[in-house]
This record gives C-alpha cells, sequence and structure tokens, in this order.
C-alpha cells in the first residue's frame, strides 16, 4: 500500500458538514482496522465517531508534531476497547500511516495494541480495564491546574457500560469535588453492552441526575447530531465547570444491517460486511484533521530541588516504621516532583507530614483508594512522583488500579501501613496479611519491608527514584531502632544484623518478625544455639546470594513472617535457594489461622509467628 | 462483676422517652467498653446510638432468641468500627452479657472483635473495610426476596466517610435497579472522618441528590430526634422502595467534652473522662430491649435437587475450558442452592449458560465486579452457594471484598476465565496475570486450574461441596479434551498424562501451559528425550507427593505457567519441594515481559512458556 496523501485538511474552523465526513473517515477505518486484524471493537468505535471527530477538529487543542508540548490537551480512552475510533484518528491526525493501521493493529509487536498503551506518544496511560481512564483523566486534569499551573483541558471518552463501575463515581465525585473546570468525560451512551442493554439504557435523565448529584455540570445531546456536540464541547471548554457530556448514541451508527444490534459487541465485521460498510459510510476517505493549537503554555519552571534532609534516628529508640516514612516522605518535600496522596487515613500511615510542609502537593481523595492511585497515575504520566497510601489491607481495593499502572509505564510509591496480625485489636478487616502477595505479582514492581526506622527512612528516600511500582510495607507499632543513620540499604539488598561463623541456625525475618528473629535469637545463644538472622528490607528483589550463603554457612533456616504463607517471603527465599539448588531444612513460619483481635504479641504468637514459635522452631532444626 | 436483671423490657410499643433512654445506655456501654479495652471507636458509636435505638426497638423485627429464624431481620454495621454500638444493642437484646462486654471486647480469643464477624449468631458478615456492609446488605436483600419468598428487612448502617467509597455506589445503584423495599440504609453524617471533615459535611441534601439520583428513597433526619428517626424508620419499612435514610448526626453526642470534636476518631475514652462521660449520660441503665418479632415465615420449602448431569465430553474435540465451566454450571442448576452472578461478560465467562436454564438464580450486576462478589457474599451468609465469574484481570477489582469474604467465613466459587497472554489480541488490560496470586493468599482458599473440559467441568461441580473461597482459571481458547469422562480429579490431587520409567524431565503445566508441555513431551521424545508430564489441575492445595516424586524419579523439572512468575504455579511447586527437603535442576517458566497483542502462539512465545521454550528448557536441564 503507497502512502495516500491527504485530500483536504481539517482545521478547527472546518464547516460542520466536512467534521461529519471526517467522523464517516473514523467510521470507515474502524471498520476496516478490525475486520484486516480479524478482532476488536467495531460497533463501539462507530457509535463514538462523530463525538470525536468534532472533538478532534475543533476542540482538543494539541500540537500532533510534538506530543511532548506541556500545554497540549489530554484524551483518554476510558472505553479502551474503542481503539480502532483511537488509532482512526491518530491516522486522521496524520501521526499514524493507514498502512499502520490496518495492517499492524492487534498484531504481534505493534504499537497499536488491542486497548491503548503509552507506547504510543499520544497515549498517557493504558486502558481497557473499564471504569479507569476517567479516574486517570482526574489526575491528570489535577496535575495540570494544581501541579503543573498548564492551561490544558483533559477529555476522556467513557462507555456507558462502565458507569456501572464504583470507580467511575469515585471519579467524578473528584471532578467535582475539585471543581475541575479543565476536565470533560463524555459518555458514550450506545446502549448496549457486551451482554445486551445496559442497566439504564437510553436513559441519559438518569445518567444526568446522576451526574449532577456529583456536583458536575451534565450536557445531554444527540451524539450523531454534529453541531449539538460542538456546542455542547464548547460550553465544556467555557472553564466554569467539570462537565461530563451525556451523548445519546447508536452502536454501530453509519451500518445499516448492524446498528443497534444486539450481538455485536467485540466483533470484528466480516469481509464481505466489511465492504458493504464501508461503501455504506461513503468509502476510503483521506481527510487530514488538524484542530487547535494548544495556547503557549505558562509553564511556571519547576522550583530546584531542595536539599533533601533525611531524619537520623538513634540506635535504639523506639519509632514506628510508618512514622519514619511519614517524616521521610515530608523531608523528600524538598524535591518539587514529589507528591502524596491520601485516602482519609494520613494520620494512620503517617503520609499526613507530608502535608504539613506541602499541602499544596498533598492530595485528599478521602476514602477511595481508587481514585488514590488514579490520580497517582495521571500525576505520574505527567511527571511527578507520587506516593500514595493506606492500610495495606486495603490497597487491594485498588488491585486492578496497581495492575494497570504497571501496564501503563507508571511510576509510583505505595505504602502500606497496618500490615499483618501486628496492629493487634483491630482485627483481620485491618490486617494486611495479602499485601506482598499482590505487590509481588506485579510487572516490574519492587516491595520493600523495612524493620526500623532508618531503613524506612532510607528506602521510602530511594523509592523517589526507582523506576516502575514500588511498595513500602510499614508497621503499625514502634519498634528500637536498629542500624545508624549512616548505614545504607540498596534496592535488592538485605543486612545480618546477627552473625558469627558458629552459627547453625539462620533466621529471617522483616518488618515485625525481625525483631522477633532479634529477640529468638538472643534466647537462642542462651541455650547455646548460635543463630545468624537476617533482615530481608529488599522481598523484591531479594537478596539471593546473602540467603544462598547462609543456607550453605548454617544449614537450616527459620523463615518468619507477618503475612498468609501464600506469595510473600517465605515462598521467595524458598524460590531463590531452589534456583541455587539448596533445600536446607527450613521452617516458613506464617499466618496460617484467621486471627481475631488481642495484643501484638497475643496475635503474632496464636499466628505461630512470635519469638516462641522461632526458637521452637530453631530448636528443632538443629536437634536441640 | 454478677449478672445483673434488667430493670425494664422495653417492647415495640415503648414510649419515645425510654426509647432515648436506652440511647443513652447504648452510648454508656460502648463508652465503657472501649475504655476498658483501651481502644475502638467510641465516637462513632455514640452518633448512631438514638438511630440504633430506635431501630431495634421499634422496627428491627428480630427473634434473639432464635437468630436462625428465616424471617429475623438482618442488620449489617457497614461502619464496622461502631462495634462498641452493636455490641453494646447486644447487651441491651439480652444476648451479651454486661461481664462480656466490659470485659472481653477486643480481647484475645474473645468473640467481640475489633470489627464485627460472625462469629457472633447475630452477625451474618464481617466488616470492618469500609463501603462493604452495604453491599452485603444488598445482596440479603435479594436473597430474601427473589431466592428464600422471607418477609424480612434488610437494615445496614453506614457511616459518612465510607460513602467516598465506589462501591457504596455499585450498592445503591443495585438497591435502586431490583426496587429492593426490603432494603434500608441509614447513613449516619456525623460530619466528622478519621481525618478531620468528611467530603460532604453536613451537607445532607447533597447526600440526599444522590441516593435520589441512584434511584432509591432518601429520607433526611436529624439523627437524635428519635420521634423524627422513628417516622423515618416507619415509612423506610413502607415495603414501597429501597430507602437510604440521612440522618444528621454529632459525632460523640451525648458527651459535652468530646462531642463534635475533631481528633477523637477511634480513640477510647481515657479513664476519667469516661467517667465524667458515663455520668453525663446518666449512668449505667440495664434496660432490655425487645423489639418486634418477626413475622411468621413464608419460608417455601426448597425444592429437592434434581439430579445433576454432567456434560461429557470426547477425549480429542476441541472446547474452551470457560465453556466447559459454564454447561457444568447450568447442570449444577438441578441444586436449589446454586446460584450464578455475572459481571456483563457472561457470554464471554459462559456463566451466561446458567441463565439460559436459571434466569430466577442469575443475578446480573453489570460492570459492577465489587457488588458481584458482594451479593454472592450475601446470598451466602443465606444459605445459597454462589458462583461469581468475570474475567481472571477483572477479580482484582474485587481483591478487598474477596479477601473480607474470608473474613467472613463465606463459601462461595470464583471463577475468573481469560487468563494469561494466550488470550492473544486484546493485550494486557484484559489477561489475568497476577489472579493465581491474589487467589492463592486469600485465608483458607481452594484455588483450581484445568487443562480440559473434563477437568474443569469435574471441578466446577466440586466447588459446589467445597468450603471457604474456591476459585477456577479458566482458559480463553478450545483445547483438546485430555480425559474421558469418567475421570475424577480429587481436590489437591494432579493427573500424570505422559510418563514413564525412563523419565529424566518433568513437564509440569496447568491450563494452557499443560498444553505446551504434552507438545514439547512429543517433540523431546522425537529427540529420545523421555518426558513426564504433570497436570497440576489443583494449585492449592497442591499434590506435594507426585511432585517430589516425579522430582526424585527424573531429577529435573520444567514448571510453565500463564503468569507472573511471584505467587503462582511455579513458587507453590518451588516451595512444596523445598518443604520435601528436594532442589531439583528446575527452570521456571512464566511471564516476565509485559506483552502486547499477538496470537496466542506468538504470545505464549514472546512470553517464554510455549513450548519451544520448555523443550529448550528440558534439553539444558538433560544435558542435551
Amino acid at each position: 500500500m503507497t502512502a495516500q496523501a491527504p485530500t483536504e485538511t481539517l482545521g478547527p474552523e472546518a464547516d460542520l458538514a466536512r467534521v461529519f465526513d471526517l467522523a464517516q473517515q473514523l467510521r470507515v477505518d474502524s471498520v476496516r482496522a478490525s475486520t484486516s486484524a480479524g478482532s476488536g471493537h467495531p460497533t463501539s468505535s462507530l457509535s463514538a465517531a462523530d463525538l470525536m471527530a468534532v472533538l478532534m477538529t475543533r476542540h482538543l487543542r494539541y500540537d500532533w508534531d510534538d506530543p511532548g508540548n506541556p500545554a497540549n490537551d489530554h484524551l483518554v480512552f476510558s472505553k479502551g476497547h474503542a481503539s480502532p475510533l483511537l488509532y482512526a484518528m491518530f491516522r486522521a491526525a496524520g501521526v499514524v500511516a493507514e498502512d499502520e493501521l490496518l495492517n499492524t493493529y492487534r498484531r504481534f509487536g505493534a504499537r497499536l495494541e488491542g486497548h491503548p498503551t503509552p507506547v504510543l506518544p499520544w497515549v498517557d496511560v493504558a486502558t481497557g480495564s473499564l471504569g479507569q481512564g476517567i479516574a486517570y483523566a482526574v489526575g491528570i486534569a489535577l496535575a495540570g491546574r494544581d501541579l503543573e499551573g498548564q492551561p490544558y483541558r483533559v477529555w476522556t471518552l467513557c462507555g456507558d457500560s462502565e458507569m456501572a463501575e464504583g470507580s467511575v463515581w469515585e471519579a467524578v465525585d473528584k471532578a467535582g469535588r475539585h471543581r475541575l473546570a479543565n476536565f470533560t468525560a463524555i459518555v458514550d451512551v450506545n446502549r448496549l453492552g457486551q451482554c445486551g442493554a445496559t442497566e439504564l439504557g437510553w436513559d441519559t435523565a438518569a445518567y444526568a441526575r446522576r451526574i449532577e448529584a456529583f456536583d458536575c455540570r451534565a450536557l445531554t445531546v444527540d451524539g450523531h447530531d454534529v453541531g449539538a456536540v460542538d456546542r455542547a464541547l464548547t460550553t465544556a471548554a467555557d472553564g466554569k465547570a467539570p462537565t461530563v457530556v451525556i451523548a445519546r448514541t447508536v452502536k454501530g451508527r453509519g451500518v445499516g444491517e448492524i446498528a443497534d444490534h444486539e450481538g455485536w459487541h467485540g466483533k470484528p465485521l466480516p469481509e464481505e460486511l466489511a465492504g458493504r460498510a464501508v461503501a455504506e459510510l461513503g468509502g476510503v476517505r483521506h481527510l487530514l484533521a488538524r484542530g487547535p493549537r494548544p495556547p503557549a503554555g505558562t509553564q511556571a519552571d519547576r522550583p530546584p530541588a531542595g536539599p533533601v534532609e533525611l531524619p537520623r534516628y538513634d540506635v535504639g529508640e523506639d519509632v514506628a516504621t510508618r512514622s519514619a516514612f511519614g517524616k521521610a516522605l515530608a523531608a523528600l518535600g524538598a524535591r518539587p516532583d514529589v507528591v502524596v496522596l491520601d485516602a482519609e487515613v494520613g494520620n494512620s500511615t503517617h503520609a499526613e507530614d507530608f502535608k504539613k510542609a506541602y499541602p499544596q502537593r498533598y492530595f485528599q481523595t478521602y476514602i477511595a483508594e481508587q481514585q488514590m492511585i488514579a490520580a497517582a497515575v495521571g500525576m505520574a504520566a505527567r511527571g511527578y512522583r507520587p506516593y500514595a497510601a493506606t492500610f495495606a489491607a486495603f490497597l487491594t481495593r485498588a488491585h486492578d488500579f496497581i495492575r494497570m499502572a504497571a501496564v501503563s509505564r507508571a511510576t509510583l510509591a505505595l505504602s502500606g501501613s497496618h500490615c499483618g496480625v501486628e496492629i493487634g485489636a483491630d482485627g483481620p478487616s485491618q490486617m494486611g496479611l495479602e499485601d506482598l502477595a499482590m505487590m509481588r505479582a506485579v510487572h516490574g514492581s519492587t516491595v520493600l519491608y523495612p524493620g526500623d526506622a532508618t531503613s524506612a527512612t532510607a528506602l521510602t528516600a530511594a523509592m523517589a527514584d526507582l523506576p516502575g511500582i514500588s511498595y513500602l510495607r510499614t508497621t503499625r507499632g514502634a519498634y528500637p531502632v536498629l542500624y545508624p543513620a549512616d548505614e545504607t540499604f540498596p534496592v535488592g539488598g538485605s543486612k545480618t544484623p546477627r552473625r558469627s561463623d558458629q552459627d547453625t541456625v539462620t533466621l529471617v525475618g522483616a518488618g515485625v518478625t525481625l525483631h522477633e528473629c532479634l529477640a529468638a535469637a538472643d534466647q537462642l545463644a542462651d541455650e547455646g544455639i548460635r543463630a545468624r538472622v537476617v533482615d530481608l528490607y529488599s522481598v523484591k528483589p531479594l537478596d539471593a546470594e546473602t540467603l544462598a550463603r547462609a543456607a550453605r554457612e548454617t544449614g537450616a533456616l527459620v523463615v518468619a513472617e507477618d503475612h498468609h504463607p501464600e506469595g510473600g517471603i517465605g515462598e521467595a527465599v524458598r524460590s531463590a535457594l531452589g534456583a541455587e539448588r539448596l533445600a536446607p531444612a527450613l521452617t516458613h513460619l506464617a499466618v496460617t489461622v484467621l486471627p481475631g483481635s488481642g495484643t501484638t504479641a497475643e496475635l503474632l504468637d496464636e499466628a505461630g509467628i512470635s519469638r516462641n514459635h522461632i526458637v521452637r522452631a530453631a530448636r528443632a532444626l538443629t536437634g536441640r
């Protein structure tokens, strides 16, 4: 296929009749791309083509020659499955060739993936898990207005099915609460989901009531009336209010044989039908759409980073790692790229310490963990280094968002406090006992679990320069500082606070169990058993070398973790040793009970991970 | 402390002045219990005491002598941290003694845990992770009306902070959509969350707008005016509409020194202040509250289970395990306790097959995975055996609900389809690559991953009788049936479809990688390498014995899984072997790349888990 020169360039002043032609081109290309790929969602693209044609010619202020222009508007396809439409827009913008669209979409190795990801320079965030794009858009809008001071607008295209996701209402709520006048969501109400009619069908009034109740402006339009759409988007861009355009549309619009028909979700048109559809849509076009350019940026140069002076602790003083996290965060605020997000537990996670020092870079998302992570991803897409913190247990609420953040290639630092049975009386609902498994399994993640304030401080600081998703697990209670302030804690390393040439067993712990291991080692020493103690503050990557050496030198290990047995430290250690062809005598102590309330000591003991259990296991392993 | 006989019994006709006395008793007991425990949330209890006093004397139709009475109303504390209030109500009902309340609350081994769990006979579901109780209540209300045909009402007490959770709006939406006239939520709008003012403060009109926009009836009251509360609850119980009572209250109400003060969330009153508070509240009382009894149940005896005739497949025919799951579900519908929940992907997961046969036991929750799991937990609490299915990737959306379902001791069967890179062109947003780690780490879970239709059928059926949370991972594509229909697949077992005494390597797979292992074994056989193949259809519990035998007999293993390397099959195998003191030569093949689009074969190969990679690994291990 040879490159086809555009027949005409549509600018912001283009007549609406020509904009409709562009919409037809987007439809034709959506049909062609998905039929060629043999999969995809053409009907979900056809319904939104008029909306997007109007947006890209007249409202989206975007420098297609410089996607990095900081004043560019942002467009997030929350309905990521409408990727044929998005990619057809890229072709219309002249940045993706017809050949690439038709011959690489959904193919192996192609950047035009089944759902959009930031491997494309015009895509900020990965979408495809529904109810997420709109939430990221809120984060980008917050960054634009409150961090960057940029004039850009953020536009997001939502499907109607995804409006059933609670996360959408967290997002709309935050758009309303923050009065994000630079935020516009466009809901493509095409009535049909994957399994038939959606919950609200074409009841656009119901959507409007909900949007308004969540304090955003609702504009209801016929999504195929390009004039009405243009007027709505003009209003949306008036800078007065966060806006949701509720567009009544027809799924498969423009192709009579399938329009508004059930059974066509996620199905490409067979070749023959595709041919008829292209003809019905007026055939292949080669319009170039170049809408308004971004306004000159008002980019205030980000202030230079001040010196980061991390707190120092004296060995032996009792400090909770969550407290050290908060104080380190506050110190890191000297870096102007660091932002902090809370889910209304900042006085528990100690993220609040940052707020006192840098209130303008502290975002309270209230108890909406999904939106907390989404806002962090949006800010990360704008170059910030977000730290988001809640209880470790409640990060599970945002698991899908964390998973997708990795697909977005986002860099963010998460902290989960109140891990394990250590928390005591509050009981299992508040105990993070699955978080290590969750966070280790995230693509490209780093998982850190400091046992004292010095290491918590160093690792909190290290996270500001780690790529990808990093996670810091912190503990509720205060425990003695173990390391002097100048000690270093490389990611992937470990510490060996107890060690001798006569060690006959190694006790491996992290967080609270590190302290239990140290106490156990003391007791074992009294009994004449020399125990090495390894502090696995870096759970992923793991210091396999030190563990292997310990296994070889001592021959026996006790691994104790305040987490369920699966997916945590024990399995990580076993795997690391197995990879070295080592199968030492190893006792894995983890939380196998369903805990209740109690003191820390009682619950550690009941769970079998206390110093007593470690001593017992070590005795058994050493034959004593 | 000696048991104190009640001074007076308040029945449904009790004067409202006496009901207020009961509220003061609940306050006094909330203060005493939390001060005695040294932790807890008295101020969050004080705000709701009037609401609960009115509810329990005049509206909650409950047979305290028989918590198993199927016509009993249900009360779910969505704000589970107000447990002092709930337990004070149990004392007022005469089912918990004063001694137990004051001397065991939050203590080790006690049933009066920090947050309520079903170890108490009057508690249906565990709460404490906010935004969940209201969602469970919707499930119980659905069960009562649509499954049991019982006249009970479901009441749930929510906090105002938790209204920021998207899951709450999924729940309100479903209450509205299903017109659950037996459902009433009471929102305790005390204005103060953990970190200060809530998002909406005392803007009860804003709450009302949102509730009404989500199609429930909103009633706004002064939550300390017992007469007004009584009228609102009377209206709520009129059987006309799902209702949310928005009660304006004061946190810490009744104790002047702390009422409406910030900084008192989750803090017990110090002894002296508690003493003054009890005095201010009128001192210790011993009122017994016995409200209305439940109406005579209309319990239609559940129809007897018909014979379950599971589908049978011929060895060699191509069938997707997700398809086998759906057909097995439809067969299991002969059991009247089996119910199925979908999140608008039933035509992908094949859960929809059940709908065709048993539409009255099929619940469409649309794209609201949290509510899907919550409704399942609610139905499980009523004795049903729910199966809930969506894409494996999207079960992560409900991780916190799944975790809490285990704390609720719920029995439910989950199925996640479209696991791994196997799905092909749709790309990473749709690929379940973390689900095994997530589900293995759930307390008491069972994790199953069938490789063919016969095993998928048997395991789907087995799940109907498994305790706790069970999970079936299914695959998108169709693969040959491997086992004859009469083969059995015990949970905790495995199959060894290839085996000889000359095996020099064992290939371990499950799901799609089982087929890759079989193909690899064929190719290796051509090269003169005899490979054993193990089908790990039961990932948790794991057949450690067969794996250990294979390690001993063949000396080398290749484990291939369509999942990230952490927390899945590879680590489970390594741990099982390590526990047997075995460290065979083992190559663990898992998805370490961030995949894009492509065909199944391309993506399996790129991820390094295809037959080619298995062959290469086996060759290397066997020195060929």
